[in-house]
């Protein structure tokens, strides 16, 4: 219950039982998939009547696109965070924000990569989860271009991606794949060694 | 019908029903996601007897493991192919061989894109779906270790990953993510301009 998108939920502005909601919802859906998990399924788990579901949620793609929106908002907060706190030209700072981006914020807990590939994938086939996702990709590039040109920063995000994707899918990568050489070379400021 | 993966099958050895099969699966399966797509939802769209499809596919999981192997095969395939036609030590023509890569082989099909989030999220939930992932992962890597040193050669992989995956999710990145730009970065031979 330490995980980011959880505390996220557990505000004062929140009503109790619509978190309960979403954070059943997730531990559901990461193990059951889309088609897993019915209304029915989360209220049962959740222990709340399924009358109070409904009032909280009209349908399920109605709970799918709000945990969707507060997943991808509370993995933007934690990047704009650490981007913010460096200052503009202090290139050392930003590696290695940029590092703590790769090796701490990203994935944090396993089920983060399951949600992202799932949210990716909703993407691919509704209209209204991408724009969710193009907004969470808008703002990392935004935070991103406070200290990088825009095509960097676009080819900073990418690899962002790639490198935690293939961290989390082959456990032998974790210490192969380097961040901060990932980092270096994408700023431009680390040169390749002759193979 | 011209995509990798289908070309794949259409091989003297491959039997017509069995092939016929995977074809439907992943058409089924990139509308449907996994929970959609049944044995008996699959047999019903090949016109195929239930009986011959057991004949062929003992299971769900059967038919699924296949399909995402001859998947992933192929893609492989792709990749190892263009860069077994770099010679070693011919930077530009491994440049453009990446290039190439991303622009080309990755995505050529908005199908993929479905295909290699539902891949990595199986991956995270089923063993023998890891292993194939893993097996994925490691011919990409020999092929570029021909080329790159180990370090470097996992940067590879992890960019061109990244950058198709945003170049998929947002059809802006499309013009904004440069191909040629993020191979020359990952190879250390192009340095960032100043934000």
């Amino acid at each position: 219950a330490s995980h980011p998108w959880v505390r996220s939920l557990m505000q004062p502005h929140v009503p109790g039982r619509r978190c309960c909601i979403i954070v059943v919802f997730f531990e559901v859906f990461v193990c059951d998939g889309v088609d897993g998990t019915s209304m029915r399924r989360v209220a049962t788990a959740a222990a709340v009547p399924l009358g109070s579901m409904t009032y909280h949620f009209t349908s399920r793609d109605d709970l799918l696109r709000e945990a969707f929106e507060r997943f991808a908002t509370s993995v933007s907060d934690a990047f704009e965070t650490r981007l913010a706190a460096v200052d503009v030209g202090d290139h050392e700072a930003l590696v290695r924000a940029l590092v703590d981006v790769i090796g701490l914020d990203v994935f944090p807990d396993p089920r983060d990569q399951v949600l992202t590939h799932e949210l990716y994938m909703l993407a691919t086939r509704r209209p209204e989860i991408r724009t969710l996702t193009s907004a969470w990709m808008r703002r990392s590039r935004t935070a991103l271009e406070r200290h990088l040109d825009p095509k960097t920063a676009g080819l900073m995000d990418a690899i962002i991606e790639g490198v935690t994707i293939h961290r989390a899918l082959e456990d032998q990568e974790k210490g192969r794949l380097d961040p901060e050489m990932a980092v270096r070379r994408v700023l431009g400021n680390e040169r390749t060694t002759t193979p």
